[in-house]
């Protein structure tokens, strides 16, 4: 609903900016507004200026009026947490699973981990919703994951509904980029913006976008699959998918780290050196080398930030958005490459498109995929259409919403 | 407004429908539609089917309760029309006009138009909004146009302010790639879709991009400027933007033109024919030949696809769309382009985003551009903060609109 999305948007508000912003009549407004603090959802702030008469009250979003369980699955750990409907975390756990042992084995490893942090509340805690985020495609609509190269045992396993039927609540699931992206627009690099774009920069490449204030997730959810865009036509490099050439297969972590073996094996003193110590190297060996000055890895790693780059600036042309944000082990790893990145996408972009465009970090750190899926399924939430049926109920969630679960 | 936009979007509809397809309450649902009612823009249809007790009416969309002036210049004419809250054109007239003689000349020209087309119908025609497709990017927020290559003298005059002046009516201005879409989006070959794509192959080439039912316009509104992303690192072909290796350079339709008269001089048979008969080539002679099976044609009309392809396939990486249009004059033109560029996109994107991916040709034809104009007017006539001024009011239009007139 536009009036709640614009408080929650700008924080504690006075009515006469949620009427400018939101373009609705007065009246509406104000009926909105009574729903919205029958179901506990805002409430009334500080006073508000006077325009003459009694000032008003301002208006505040209530984010203790609910909870979300919130998990986010990496190749291999997790983070769980309560939240509320701001996406604070309340309670946290992280722990190790292997993504790879399959989803029974897996989700059971969660479901323990949600019943510690419900039982660290005070008394019983109503949860309203519940989020999963997959390091894999996932088709949103159904909440199954789809064909995904890390993922062996997942491909439409029923995630949702497992979760549904165990706590009572409605459930989704969406990839780790596309979550992490929605933590960084509600409380991170991104707060404000309506159009933006993250790439995540880790053993693989994947990216999450925003147009006029929503997650674009495309016709079966695969959009910001970034890193099989295709990179250099002359390669003859093989990716995990199938193809070859792909962005990731030359310019992830994972292509870091073999470009460094390579290195090593061809002499290059520094990364023999850590090889020797470690019995391996990754892509942060190749970065800390560069970031050392090391002259094959600078040049390596400025290599594929041209390759990113050049996607960025695609992108730019695409989408034109505000800002681009970089997040991920790699991208925080390294000074070097985001200048290679910014470079390339200021030299190869239209001025017009550019003249605006901010090239920045991710801010919640490690934090962020937890943020993200509780954001998620807050969003989801308080969608027009739920919240209407609350309204009419007179009651959020309750007994409407799980006769609705789906499965 | 959500049943307002179902209702547009799928035609005579069971109410029990608008409530399953927009998830609102079923109260809620016969409010918005008592509400719309009043301002004449839907009315009852035919019976519908009882599911005991009286059978309701369908609920139909009333396009016929207001007109719009809607204006599609391109480069060297002007197509002028009178349409309905449709888009459906009720009077149309076409001319020549040239963009690059300024904007006071060719705004005049257009005005005159727009009269006559007032002037045909019986009696006085309450015009609820003008809108104008300019061929160049444009800040859609102001209407200004920006940086426009072919269109000297344009940059950041009034031509919002310009109509609304004159025909007392709210005025938007957009590219001409992005109504096109939107005019296929309601009534052409994207129609139903959400997810879709267009890409208009001309002169230069331009996309419209459709994410979750709506124009993706951009920070600035720029997005959608795809004939200057970088196709080839190699290129040292100079685009009319002043970068090097842009698409539009290499594949759009001056440079078929281009490269057809370097063929036609280094001794191609047909070419040099087709040039001696009329002086110059253009796109569409290497296109007539590559139809006709010369060689060096085919080669370079399939190069051309496939760097548009390439494009595209990123595209559909980063966007995940349902549907790609082809539309332009170059499009039309061409099975050899249109099957160059199916294949590469085809072959160069992850099969789960292509699985149910169309590529397909526009369907409007000439008179798309005059369609999509007038559709994107009553898109953002009937946006949800109009729509709820007019219900407060009781009526559309009126007083309250021509005060909140911009400028």
């Amino acid at each position: 609903m536009a009036v709640l999305d614009d408080v929650r948007r700008h924080g504690e508000s006075a009515r006469a900016d949620i009427v400018a912003r939101t373009g609705l009549g007065r009246t509406l407004v104000t009926q909105r507004i009574a729903d919205l603090q029958e179901l506990g959802l805002v409430s009334a702030g500080d006073l508000g200026v006077s325009t003459g008469g009694r000032a008003p009250r301002n208006v505040r979003f209530c984010p203790e009026a609910g909870r979300v369980l919130a998990a986010d699955l990496g190749a291999t750990g997790v983070d769980v947490a309560l939240a509320d409907l701001a996406g604070n975390l309340l309670a946290h756990r992280r722990d190790d699973v292997e993504v790879a042992a399959g989803p029974e084995s897996v989700l059971s490893s969660i479901s323990g981990l949600f019943d510690e942090v419900l039982a660290e509340s005070d008394g019983p805690v109503p949860v309203w919703g519940v989020g999963v985020g997959v390091p894999g495609p996932v088709e949103f609509g159904s909440g199954r994951v789809v064909a995904p190269p890390i993922m062996p045992g997942w491909a439409d396993y029923p995630i949702r509904e497992y979760f549904a039927e165990r706590y009572r609540a409605p459930t989704w699931v969406d990839n780790d980029v596309n979550v992490l992206m929605l933590g960084e627009l509600r409380a991170g690099a991104a707060r404000g913006h309506s159009n933006a774009m993250m790439v995540k920069l880790g053993t693989g490449i994947g990216a999450g976008i925003v147009v006029d204030g929503r997650l674009c997730r495309g016709a079966q959810g695969s959009a910001g699959d970034v890193g099989h865009t295709h990179a250099r036509r002359d390669s003859t490099v093989a990716c995990r998918c199938g193809k070859v050439g792909c962005l990731e297969a030359l310019a992830g972590g994972l292509a870091m780290a073999r470009e460094g073996m390579a290195l090593a094996a061809a002499g290059n003193e520094m990364l023999a050196r850590r090889l020797q110590e470690r019995g391996t190297l990754d892509a942060a060996d190749v970065l800390w080398a560069a970031g050392r000055g090391d002259q094959s890895c600078v040049e390596l790693v400025g290599r594929c930030g041209m390759l990113i780059g050049e996607m960025l600036s695609t992108a730019v042309h695409f989408l034109n958005p505000a800002l681009i944000v970089l997040a991920g082990r790699v991208a925080a790893a390294s000074d070097v490459l985001l200048a290679a990145i910014r470079q390339t996408v200021y030299a190869q972009s239209l001025p017009f498109a550019t003249r605006r465009l901010e090239i920045t970090g991710a801010e919640l750190g490690a934090d962020g995929g937890a943020i993200g899926v509780a954001t998620m399924v807050v969003d989801e939430l308080l969608s027009p259409g739920r919240l209407s049926a609350w309204i009419a109920a007179g009651s959020p969630a309750g007994a409407a919403e799980i006769a609705a679960l789906p499965g």
